[in-house]
């Protein structure tokens, strides 16, 4: 990865009026850091996707396992995870065992200091000073940025990758939606020229707004934004969009867009939507079940990030193209891969691969 | 073990409808799952006794202690405690680490996203994902069995260890008490034609009922259930005895079966009943202490699964015949025996012991 | 260490009564417990300063942290937290995973069988039960102890580490201290004949109370007691420095203190003190900043166990005489060694240093 700009050369104040793709070059640095969406080319997302396709592999055998398992027994990491999540935290922590990074984990913030006063600078630096590497979710937008700034003006920098921060940023999320898509085009040529079909709740879901700037990294992609008006993508999406000339629809119209979609991302519509009167019938327009799939595509790939509520009936989980249980499995695969190169130690796996 | 019936290959209703006995022989497939204490045969309870005293005495080198850290290190396990218990986690996580298997857990469920109105099912589903194994604990009865099932209707299905569901099951807290009746008589005869006395609350313990069920197996063996009346024994379980052939004899007076006994099995009489009245003169006679050290026979062997409360009086802690705190550390290497066996790896100790 | 004091030849009663020094004998046997910090010698201070050293270096390697993580990936330890501090629990955590050593956790005290009724003995010897060495902290002061007799009494006595207990003991922290203050000096004489000074609250602080007293263990040093009236150091430690022959000052004069420390250990001003009153414009005398960097000396060790207040400004940070965040990654360390020591093989590493 690129190495010019560092972090520690740069005073807050300038580095967080900096646009997102800008910020991004000083992830890149050493060590780097995962923590928005905006940083990844497209280059380094197929770098990732290749790596951890070979690590799923390796990790196939019982003596990969123990190879991969070798690979960075030597460091630790700290799982901070100040707001509650099961699926993410599980998942890092997954990929992690894989690659034999040991994990400690701070996942009930009262118990911190921060009871006693502590700043939270000082309680991250504390818990950064016990690891290697520190994985955080956090309810506060950017905070994630703000450590790896702060880390940076310490004698002690290690790689920071955001797992959720605050409503703006989530980008294992994007990347493991962009590794399900990248296999399940594996045989039919690829992202390129897809039309990718993202459903239900668009206006909160961080997941779709990291995704949807993604795909604007590869070629003649088309975006179909299907939801009901009041959930609908936010301007700022489609301005970005239009900057990156990426083809895209805004409809409520599902039908029209279930036999054109090569990928269906289906999203959960929150609690607090219903609620406010919605009803019932209106929300079971953004659904699919077992009467829709004569009419998608043979091809088309079914996405989640999950939890579902009923937006998906559970009667196609196995049909093969609802990939969002293998889904939630890549999360991990991509996870293991870009801890392993946030260590810069994905060689190893290049090379145990190429004598395979 | 037998591999004939599949759980795939059934309806859950019909499933769920079938004798005790009948479900078992669904769980010895590909993968063998430990659900219910009815699933095990005699050979079975002794292959996983030599199995367990085996891991013991490798364990006891150094040598032999990183031998076995080998054995599971390229798997992961997921312990799900939707119901705390500290003892019955920390035995099964000790038992994973013996093995090298790496472990996940889940204990708030508060947590996890059946807050945002996933089902169960999809939630066991999602964190099965990132293991190889799942070992639960649930509040709901039969919910281990379902969980069962229903990976076996997934593309992933992994093992499946109950570790306590609702008040009928508890297999390992079973086959660890046999596994030290086993070892207590391995040099007078074993456990056949013994006397083994059940002291306390019958009614609402599991671990009773599945222990006088195993016991079953065995031949010559008399059951002692010694209570108060409105705490005795289950008459579904004496049924049970009597079509099995199994003698039993059911009292209130533990005076008269302490000499004959060749192991008591004390049990706590619950919270509950003290309130409703019961006086303490009389829960004094469903208690070992000191002053019985002269009357118990010298080789009785004193069980209970613990937590005790005053049914036990710490002064006899020393005496070799009390095996309670053995118990609980034999916990520990049955379930290490079963989750070995669970992955098919059983031979490898075997084979290790014999070169020893 | 020295074998001949047994802790199951003496009566607890007896024991109880026993002056600290003394005391401190019963836990150099074996299994060695680290439960107060008047059990250690001089010379032990030293070696296990050495041993930490020696640690540190050789994780710096990749083949070296391999090699410490198999030094103790036979054995498992017991993380019991009955009082909640992540930082305590982190760095003996990250010790323990520096040797290898598994970790079981029991952090939540409400979820063990104690609200069964269970003897908080028989809770702590289940614990056990299940591992090879017990780390822990409860809020009862003396109960580290208590543990350490009791197992003696039972047949499977392990090492126990005393995390924090009560108000009385942190043997830990002093001497992640004392091993700052030895590196902090490393260049210029070592520890004797400094000038160390305590500042803040040194009423309740137990930090202060057994660092005073492990310094008398070195020569020549002298200490500076700088507090509010109200919160000023106990007449019991002066007693302890009188009969030790250890100089000392008691002072509310900070300002006269700067100049001639070697040392300046910084404490945090409770709550509940200023609650009470105290005017803000009194306790920042009791504060150290950029303006106070010209006042001390160029060789000054600045220190504080963290987490901190209002009592050193973060534009210090950076400072080389500010060597909190240092302290803090030295408990690691010095925790891994005292650790490492209670099993005995130490001597592994340093056989592999002098390869090295």
């Amino acid at each position: 990865m690129a190495d010019g700009k560092k972090l520690r050369d740069i005073a807050w104040k300038d580095f967080k009026a900096l646009p997102l793709t800008e910020k991004g070059t000083y992830f890149q640095g050493t060590p780097p850091h995962t923590l928005i969406a905006q940083q990844f080319t497209r280059k380094q997302l197929e770098e990732l996707c290749t790596l951890a396709t070979r690590i799923k592999r390796i990790n196939k055998r019982r003596a990969g396992a123990n190879f991969l398992k070798g690979l960075l027994s030597d460091k630790r990491a700290m799982l901070y995870f100040a707001q509650p999540s099961s699926r993410t935290y599980l998942s890092h922590n997954a990929a992690c065992q894989i690659l034999g990074l040991d994990t400690m984990d701070v996942r009930d913030t009262k118990t911190s200091s921060e009871v006693k006063g502590e700043s939270p600078e000082d309680t991250i630096r504390t818990f950064s000073s016990y690891a290697d590497m520190i994985i955080m979710r956090h309810p506060k937008g950017g905070f994630a940025e703000r450590v790896a700034w702060m880390l940076a003006h310490t004698g002690r920098e290690i790689p920071v990758l955001n797992a959720g921060s605050g409503s703006d940023q989530h980008p294992t999320q994007a990347l493991l939606d962009i590794y399900t898509l990248e296999r399940s085009f594996e045989d039919i040529g690829g992202v390129d020229g897809k039309h990718v079909a993202f459903v239900g709740d668009l206006l909160r879901g961080r997941t779709v707004r990291s995704l949807a700037w993604m795909l604007t990294l590869y070629k003649d992609v088309t975006l179909h934004f299907v939801a009901p008006e009041a959930l609908q993508i936010g301007q700022d999406i489609l301005d970005l969009l239009d900057e990156a000339g990426t083809k895209y629809e805004v409809t409520q119209d599902f039908a029209s867009v279930m036999p054109v979609a090569d990928a269906i991302y289906m999203t959960r519509i929150q609690d607090e939507w219903d609620e406010e009167g919605e009803s019932s019938t209106e929300s079971s327009d953004y659904h699919i079940g077992a009467e829709h799939l004569d009419i998608i595509k043979d091809t088309c790939a079914i996405l989640h990030p999950l939890p579902r509520r009923k937006e998906i009936s559970t009667d196609i989980d196995n049909d093969p193209r609802a990939v969002y249980w293998r889904q939630m499995r890549n999360g991990m695969w991509i996870r293991a891969a870009l801890i392993l190169q946030s260590f810069g130690r994905d060689d190893e796996v290049n090379k145990y691969y190429d004598d395979y």
